[in-house]
């Protein structure tokens, strides 16, 4: 017998939940292995899984393909001696040789731990990257490279719970990597919620009642997350709304967290991202502001090599020196990922050799994605039981389901959510796997789930959704 | 003013101390910035700065070169496209492209997340790799990648405290990765002292003890941590000495947390690397272990690619469950680091094409490493006033120096303790950083530093060392 034991260990961690990798994921990948290893008997309905259940867009069965920029200079920083060996030939556009030659120069190999903050040269790329979107100045002081999004987050959140009572205001639904490390770190959630009847927008009033409630019991409130473009919902905050929420941090001494690792996606033409900073500098507010950027998103999707990065604004000197030294004890992000980052602040620009293919790759998918969160969104409103808000940012739709009484009962007697219940069955029937609501966060009794607009193959994924919605419904009927 | 203040952030933040990116290596990398900024005129009284201060054999001013194999593995799997447009022309060799194909192949693009344990392909050869190694079963199901096998140390070590009670044993002198993770996540540590007197070696009756008189302080031990070859000392232990700690953890209910990632830095002829797994397995034990290790090591060196694994033995299904959906929060390690991860447990085999390059590079740096270090250890145990143990693995030495009485006062006076003063004269004189003793532990009243023995040019290295030292001496001479 084993002396480890669940019991035995942090309690905090049994708490944890994170969906997006949960029970359907889990099973959707035991059905990959079934497919594998039996192709002819695998006695399943279907012949691939679909993974709608995560924003992963160069996943096998998705297969978004990389954009060949951040590749080519990607190649080359790993085996520098390549460039003399296929020049001349054509191989490599003579940016890409240049960038790749500039990143060795600048940060020597990639083998080599970085500063453990990131190299300072791709920093800097990142603060001018800043300054150029905002219109206000950035340094690189203030921007810690990070092993995706993920990594920063996760830190940021245990930095900042100084005690059991230390809680987070966070939109419901939320991305469960906040509740996650939350939990994880022993601070508590202060739940606001979104309006998905105004297209899940975010309402400041709803922010302060929480507060407010949250204060009440006891709970000090210390920082306010966002994201935006919001995961899942999509929704796109409006200038207004975000100097109404840097006024409400201010005033009641919160950090602000902006989750923006979506601020390249944007579908809907009236929809426009505009950044915390630029906002915060606009406003000249004090309020201290950590904004999160990744290159797991956008149209690069380069979600394998963890890159990303946050920049603080308004932070005091000693509370980075505070941050440096954490970071420090992991030693540096990956060199892939910050290469990756480097490449996404700095794309080919126009009139360099690699532009045009570039612009063709970055613009169809930026257009696939439109199209098909538009097309999907349509389909789904059409059918019976569901209304589904058409996201004008991010790689989601979070459509709503209208559950008879009999499946709800049906949920219950399997011991499961109805949501759950919902997406186990899509899943078992069609291969798809997506994420059910309640690993979001919703209003007590509602139901949704959460699906990406990833998928190629739009027609026959929809397809599959519609005939099964129908079946179940036809199956549950009251 | 800004409302984020140390003062309210989490309290164990500030008590973490990581000496190996601590104050010399900010000191150092200002100089850096100097000597670059200002290359005629920077008014120091040296040209370069020599970072022996931390495990990182690609860095610049080291300049190991990486080995060639993982390097054209990873420029192909990072843009596949290009094997085709070299085909032909003897750029890549054969078992490259061909492992670069399998890859591909087996685990899809490296920009998708894989599973969150890592590709199941890389983690079924890391299997393979340690029954072949062990000469005992390894499944997959008990291997996670890791970003670098910093990210596991640290999430292994926050799953066990599970009260501000737990406890950890550690060895001192120890990595600081061990005390820095146990006071970020509330733990205790509960040193026991490595011998100095009998090269470092690890004695269980000290372990035994440390472990009663945590036990009277009311602290409850959970685990006990072994760095196998070790950090700084370099010392390697007998495998009697592993079976005892074995048997003792057994006895005591401790998880072992076996770190290992100098497996492969082995300099004297006389010792060898045993590891924990296979004497858990031989004596039969059930007692649980987690063992480590990184590709930032051995001779590869590829720190800055984060890559490493865990494996976990005597673990009961629903604790790795639990560890699944931890790692899961955080996505996956980075997909640059797997892949280094595979070409460290799958080198090229006798015969193939990459074989002899590959052969001469990895001798090559063992011997240079070797060399290095019986060179510096004499050197060093020739001047007055130091002895030091020549290590038998690992990348360190770990002198220790008798200070004056007048070093000891000036130190004082200067408010810092011996080896930080003599490790600042150090750097400002030399441009060598290296690290005190005091960041890793040592016994009270003693001194030491760590120097890795991975500096190009170890001739001129050393003399500069000789040169300081008997200054430093002559000028606090007593
Ligand atoms: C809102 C949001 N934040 C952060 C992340 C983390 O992404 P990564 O760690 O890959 O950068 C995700 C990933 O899906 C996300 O949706
Ligand atoms: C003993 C020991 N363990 C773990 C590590 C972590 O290395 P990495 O996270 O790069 O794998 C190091 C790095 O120096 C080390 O010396």
């Amino acid at each position: 017998m084993s002396s480890i034991k669940l019991t035995s260990l942090n309690p905090r961690f049994s708490d944890v939940q994170y969906a997006v990798r949960g029970e359907l994921a889990i099973k959707a990948e035991k059905y990959v292995v079934q497919l594998k290893e039996h192709p002819n008997d695998h006695g399943l309905p279907f012949d691939k899984v679909v993974f709608t259940n995560i924003g992963n867009p160069q996943q096998r069965g998705l297969d978004q393909e990389p954009i060949t920029f951040p590749r080519q200079v990607a190649a080359l920083t790993e085996w520098p001696a390549l460039a003399e060996k296929v020049k001349g030939l054509g191989v490599f556009p003579d940016d890409v040789v240049e960038r790749a030659r500039e990143l060795e120069k600048e940060i020597g190999s990639i083998g080599a731990y970085s500063q453990s903050q990131g190299a300072s040269f791709i920093r800097k790329n990142v603060a001018k990257f800043i300054e150029e979107r905002d219109g206000y100045p950035a340094s690189a002081d203030n921007i810690f490279l990070t092993g995706g999004a993920s990594a920063g987050v996760s830190l940021m959140i245990s930095m900042l719970i100084s005690s059991p009572k230390s809680g987070l205001l966070i939109p419901i639904p939320q991305y469960p990597l906040y509740t996650a490390s939350l939990t994880q770190h022993g601070g508590l959630a202060i739940p606001y919620y979104l309006d998905e009847s105004s297209a899940w927008s975010t309402s400041p009033q709803s922010v302060r009642a929480a507060l407010e409630k949250a204060r009440n019991e006891g709970i000090e409130p210390k920082a306010l997350v966002v994201i935006n473009p919001g995961n899942p919902t999509g929704s796109v905050l409006t200038k207004e709304v975000i100097l109404e929420l840097i006024d409400l941090a201010e005033k009641n001494n919160l950090v602000i967290l902006a989750d923006e690792v979506y601020q390249a996606n944007i579908h809907h033409p009236t929809a426009q991202f505009t950044s915390f900073k630029k906002l915060v500098r606009e406003a000249n507010s004090p309020v201290p502001l950590v904004s999160f950027h990744s290159i797991s998103k956008g149209v690069t999707g380069e979600c394998g090599r963890r890159g990303g990065y946050f920049e603080c604004t308004n932070f005091p000197e000693d509370v980075l020196a505070l941050i440096y030294k954490m970071i420090s004890v992991g030693l540096c992000p990956p060199l892939g990922g910050q290469i990756g980052v480097d490449c996404m602040v700095r794309p080919p620009k126009p009139g360099s050799p690699s532009y045009p293919l570039w612009k063709k790759e970055t613009d169809a998918t930026h257009k696939a994605l439109a199209e098909r969160t538009k097309l999907i969104a349509e389909r789904l409103n059409a059918l019976p039981g569901v209304s589904c808000v058409d996201s004008p940012g991010a790689l989601y739709l979070f459509p709503r389901i209208y559950f008879t009484k009999k499946a709800v009962e049906k949920a219950k007697e399997a011991g499961k959510t109805p949501d759950t219940f919902y997406a186990l069955a899509l899943l078992d029937e069609t291969g798809i796997c997506v994420v059910p609501g309640d690993g979001f966060g919703q209003v007590e009794g509602q139901n949704h789930y959460r699906l990406t607009c990833l998928c190629a193959g739009v027609e026959e994924y929809v397809g599959k959704l519609e005939k099964f919605h129908r079946g179940f419904m036809a199956k549950y009927a009251d």
